[in-house]
């Protein structure tokens, strides 16, 4: 029995302009079946913006990723202010476009994109203290800008994001939607996802082998 | 490889305000883990009303049912008047307050609840068709208002939602979170979830159940 304290950090609720949904509901539900104590975060700030997931309309409103992130976890979910690397053994990010909207403007500016600071601090604190470090999706994208050059991942096999990654000094790995990559130096463990994936039962193979390896880790 | 057509009806995104998201994502996990075809859908109404998930307050805004359930399933979802028994096997509602708020006003009236007449119809079509009804979480106290007296169903093991379920004509059975209740005659399969569960790993059991059973008998 693990009892494992893991940080899951959200962006927002929903694919298009959030968390995505069954990525971070597949994460959590792989970290309780290992006995995981889990506390989820998400930034107090505004989404870039809201979007009708039916149409891919823009909607005329202003959302807060905190509390549109609590819809995922029943309410729980604390600001990312708050995270600190000193409580927990392991870090996971789930996908969905709030990364790269919310968490990052990697959506907007590519490899000129800017992180969000308070993300940026956690990842490498939790980084420095040699914890492991899980991104699915989308996420590893971000790795180069907050770990520097050199780290190994994947977001599956799209040529075009893959080597935006390699243009960030980061070292894409080309990976099937039912597998992981695993960086053992810097300790971080990647899985495409919803990158990949072409029905639900498809991501959860590879974010189950990327939870099963994250908490083996830590 | 069974290719059932299956259809799951959501209620907005989100537990308090919205159909319970885990719930949700586990039952159309484990339905496409058994190979099937499932369509969502969710009624083109607005929200009874919309929470702050992390303070329970209410929130100055409206929202609509459907576009919030899109949420969910990554934009696909159609609208619940489209929905025709004649192009499922099964049908599947999963919890949350969006049962008792936005397809029923249960959480305000109790017994002396209404039940949206899209989602009753839809409802009666399965019975009438003779194909199994599964019903999750809080969704079960509504069936004896959709199809009158005699069903077996559970909540789990709350007196006052059981009481409530008896006194407008249904047979309520306690059920443990990892366990289902089956009523044969009526071909309705019910689950407590979060009626019962204090972590996802245990709704997931009870869940999958509940979908291999109205798998089974379609």
């Amino acid at each position: 029995m693990q009892n494992k304290k893991v940080a899951v950090v959200l962006s927002g609720c929903g694919v298009f302009d959030g968390t995505e949904i069954f990525e971070a509901t597949l994460t959590l539900l792989r970290l309780d079946q290992l006995n995981c104590n889990v506390q989820c975060f998400a930034p107090d700030i505004m989404q870039h913006h809201v979007l009708d997931h039916r149409t891919g309309d823009l909607m005329p409103e202003q959302r807060n990723v905190l509390t549109e992130a609590a819809r995922i976890n029943r309410g729980n979910v604390h600001a990312l202010a708050e995270a600190n690397a000193n409580d927990f053994d392991a870090l996971i990010i789930p996908g969905g476009f709030g990364v790269a909207k919310n968490l990052s403007t990697f959506a907007f500016s590519g490899t000129d994109c800017e992180v969000n600071a308070e993300f940026s601090r956690l990842v490498q604190q939790f980084h420095q203290q040699k914890k492991p470090i899980g991104m699915i999706c989308i996420a590893p994208t971000l790795l180069p800008k907050i770990l520097g050059p050199g780290v190994s991942c994947t977001i599956g096999h799209d040529a075009a994001t893959a080597g935006k990654i390699d243009e960030m000094g980061g070292l894409h790995i080309g990976c099937d939607v039912d597998n992981i990559v695993i960086d053992y130096e810097h300790k971080v463990i990647t899985t495409p996802a919803y990158m990949e994936a072409t029905r639900i039962s498809e991501a959860a193979v590879g974010i189950s082998k990327l939870v099963d390896k994250v908490i083996d880790l830590s």
